[in-house]
C-alpha cells in the first residue's frame, strides 16, 4: 500500500523565542516546524516533509469545513533528567488514529513511517521539550479532508499533519482532585456512532455540556447513549472507580475511546496484584457502593493529566463524595508510577517508552 | 447583540469563464465572489464582506481541524422564466443556522443582516445562476471555528462564509425513483446528540454506512440510535411513507434535522386536505403495511432532490418494493408544486418565495 517515503526538509531561517517553562500555556504556543503529508486518490500518501510551522491555504469549499470527515492523535515528548527525549507508547497512537481512520472512511496510514517521521521531527525540536518537572511537549497528529467539493462522500485528498506544542505541568501544586458532574441529558456519541474513534465531531457534541454544567465541574461524566444508565468516559479521559477492594472500568464497547493511559493503568495494576475488571459499569451500582461506604476512589486516566482523582461525582440531586476529597492510594501510585517511566525516573518493565535518539536527528540531517 | 454592519466589497478584476449548464457538477465549481464576516469574542461578529473567491488563509492548530465545532446551510437560488433571481424560503436555514449554532455552542448570527447580505451575493452573482430546467445556483452557508488553540472549548474565534456553486439539475431525465437501504449497524446520532443540527460531524459519522451499503444504493435510511426500530430520516432528506391513504412522517424527536422541505411538504398536503401524521413511525410497521399492500408511496424530500420517490426499500433481507418501482401521484404533485413555486412557474399561496431584486444589487454598489 505505501512506497517507501523519503522525507523532505525545509528548515526555518531563524527559530522562535521560547516561552518560559513558568509560563506555558496548553496548546496555543507551537514549535518551528511540523510534519506535513498529503493524499490524493489514486496516488496515495505523498510529499512527506517537515517544514516551518505556518498557516496553510485552503479552499473555503475544502470538506473539512462542511462535513467534519477529520481524525486526531494526542500524545507527549518528555525530557529526562539526563536531557533525552522520548516518547510513551507511541505506536498505540497511530495504530489508534488508523483504527478512526477507518471508521471515518480516511485512508490508512503507514504506522511505522509516521512513527519514524515523529520521532525525526522530535529529534529536530528538541528543544522545544520544556525542562520544568511535570512539562512536556505536546505532539498532536491529524488528518483533515482537503478535497475542494460540497458533497458528502469520502473526500479524495486529504492532509497528514503533526504540529507540536509545549505544555506547562498540569498539577501546579501536585496532582489534586477535581469535581465531575453526570451528564443525563446530552449524549456524546452511541454504539454504532464514532466514539471509539478520536474524531472532532465527538468533541464539538461534547461542548454544551460542559458550558451546561454549574461553575467548578471540571469535566462531565457520559453515560451511555442508549439507556443513559452506563458509565462510558470523561471529556478526555477513561474513567476507573475502586469498589470494594476491586478497580472497575467500562468495558470498550463501541462507544467509548480505548485510551492509551487506560490500557497502561490495567497492565499496572495486573501486574501489581490489584483486582481490575473491565465490565459495564451502571452510575447506580456507583450510587449504591458509595452509601455503602465501598466507593474508595475513583480517577480519570488520560495523557493530558495522567491520573486525575475524583474528588467529588455530582450525580443529579446526589453530591458524592469521594475518599474524603482526597487522592486515594491506588490513583497516587499509578500516578507516581506513570510519570516515573515517562519522565524515566522509574524502571519500564513494559518496554513502553521509545526514545528519540541523535541518529533520528543524524538520519533526518542526511536528507537535506 | 448585533451592531449595524456595512458590507465591504471587493470586486474581482475578472470574471472566471461559467461552465456551460449541461456540464454542471455538483459542488465542484464556485461563483467569483463569496461572503465573509468573522467573530472575535468581546467584538462579535465583524468585518462583513463580499470578496473573490479564493482558498483562505488559517493556522493548523485552528479548532475546526481538531475539535469540528462547525455548522452548515444549504439552499438555492432559483431563476424564473423572465428572468428573475429568487430564494425559497431562505430566512429559514439562518433561524435553522442558529438553532445549530446553540447546539454547537457557536455565537449566533443576525439573521435578518445574514439574509441582506445572502440577497446582495446573489443580486452580485446572478449570472451565475445557470438557465436550463431544473438547474440553480446551490448556497452553501456555514461557519467554522478559527481559533488557534489545542483545547476542547467553545472558539473565541469563527469565520461565517457564504460560497455559491451552480449546480445541474437533479433529475436529467425527469423524476426517478431511488433504492434505499435501512441501516442497522451505524447509527448517525441519538437523542441528547446532534442529530438536530446541521453540524459536520453528523455526515463525518454517516460515510461508513453509505461504504457498506451494497451497490445501487442511493442512500441510508437511519433508524434511531436506541432501539435501532424507528425511522429518522435518510442521509440528506427527510422521509415520508404514504401508508393506507395518509401521509406519515417521522416526527421531530430532537434527533431529526427539520428539513425546510418537510415543513413545506407538511403544509402543502394539508392545504390539499390530504391525511398527513407528524408521529413515530417504525421500520416494523412499514414492513407490515406492505405485507398489506397498504403501503402507496415512500419519497424523500429535501433541498437538492426536491422529493426522491423511493422504488425499493432494502431491510436486511427484505427488499420492499414500493409502488411497483414507479413515482407516486403524492409525491409527483408535491415535487411538481414545489419546483413550480421555486421556479416561479406556479403560483405561491404561502409567500415563500423571497425575490432577489435589482435593488439589491443597487444597495451594495452604494457602499463600494
Ligand atoms: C474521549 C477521550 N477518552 C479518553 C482519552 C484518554 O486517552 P489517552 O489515554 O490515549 O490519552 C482521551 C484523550 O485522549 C479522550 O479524548
Ligand atoms: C440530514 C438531513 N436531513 C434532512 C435534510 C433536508 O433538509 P432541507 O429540506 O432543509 O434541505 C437535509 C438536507 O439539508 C439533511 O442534511
Amino acid at each position: 500500500m505505501e512506497k517507501e517515503h523519503a522525507i523532505q526538509i525545509d528548515l526555518c531561517s531563524s527559530r522562535k523565542e521560547k516561552p518560559r517553562d513558568d509560563e506555558l500555556e496548553f496548546g496555543r504556543t507551537f514549535a518551528d516546524h511540523m510534519f506535513v503529508m498529503d493524499y490524493t486518490e489514486g496516488e496515495g500518501w505523498h510529499d512527506a516533509r517537515i517544514v516551518p510551522y505556518e498557516p496553510i491555504t485552503i479552499d473555503p469549499s475544502a470538506m473539512i469545513f462542511h462535513y467534519g470527515q477529520s481524525v486526531f492523535e494526542g500524545m507527549k515528548a518528555y525530557l529526562t533528567a539526563e536531557g533525552n527525549a522520548q516518547l510513551f507508547r507511541p505506536e498505540r497512537n497511530f495504530k489508534r488514529m488508523n483504527h478512526s481512520n477507518s471508521r471515518l472512511c480516511i485512508p490508512p496510514i503507514d504506522e511505522a513511517f509516521a512513527l519514524k517521521a515523529l520521532k525525526q521531527l522530535i529529534a529536530l525540536e528538541k528543544e522545544w521539550i520544556p525542562k520544568a518537572e511535570g512539562t512536556s511537549l505536546y505532539i498532536r497528529p491529524f488528518i483533515i479532508s482537503t478535497e475542494p467539493f460540497l458533497g458528502v462522500a469520502p473526500a479524495r485528498h486529504y492532509k497528514f499533519m503533526i504540529i507540536l506544542s509545549p505544555v506547562g505541568a498540569y498539577y501546579k501544586e501536585g496532582i489534586n482532585p477535581i469535581k465531575i458532574a453526570v451528564e443525563s441529558e446530552y449524549v456524546r456519541t452511541v454504539k454504532g456512532g464514532t466514539g471509539e474513534a478520536k474524531t472532532g465531531g465527538n468533541y464539538a457534541a461534547s461542548l454544551k455540556a460542559q458550558e451546561a454544567a454549574e461553575e467548578g465541574i471540571a469535566q462531565v461524566l457520559w453515560l451511555d447513549g442508549v439507556e443513559k444508565k452506563y458509565i462510558e468516559e470523561v471529556g478526555s479521559m477513561n474513567v476507573f472507580f475502586k469498589i470494594d477492594g476491586k478497580v472497575v472500568t467500562p468495558a470498550l464497547n463501541g462507544s467509548i475511546l480505548e485510551g492509551v493511559t487506560r490500557n497502561s493503568v490495567i497492565q499496572l495494576l495486573k501486574h501489581w496484584d490489584v483486582p481490575v475488571e473491565e465490565r459495564k459499569l451502571s452510575m447506580d451500582e456507583v450510587f449504591q457502593a458509595h452509601q455503602e461506604g465501598k466507593l474508595e476512589e475513583a480517577f480519570g486516566a488520560g495523557t493530558a493529566a495522567v491520573i486525575s482523582p475524583i474528588g467529588e461525582l455530582v450525580w443529579g440531586e446526589h453530591r458524592l463524595n469521594i475518599n474524603s476529597g482526597k487522592t486515594g492510594a491506588v490513583a497516587k501510585k499509578l500516578y507516581d508510577t506513570l510519570t516515573g517511566i515517562q519522565y524515566g525516573k522509574t524502571i519500564d518493565p513494559f518496554g513502553w517508552v521509545m526514545p528519540v535518539e541523535e541518529r533520528d536527528l543524524q538520519s533526518l540531517k542526511a536528507t537535506v
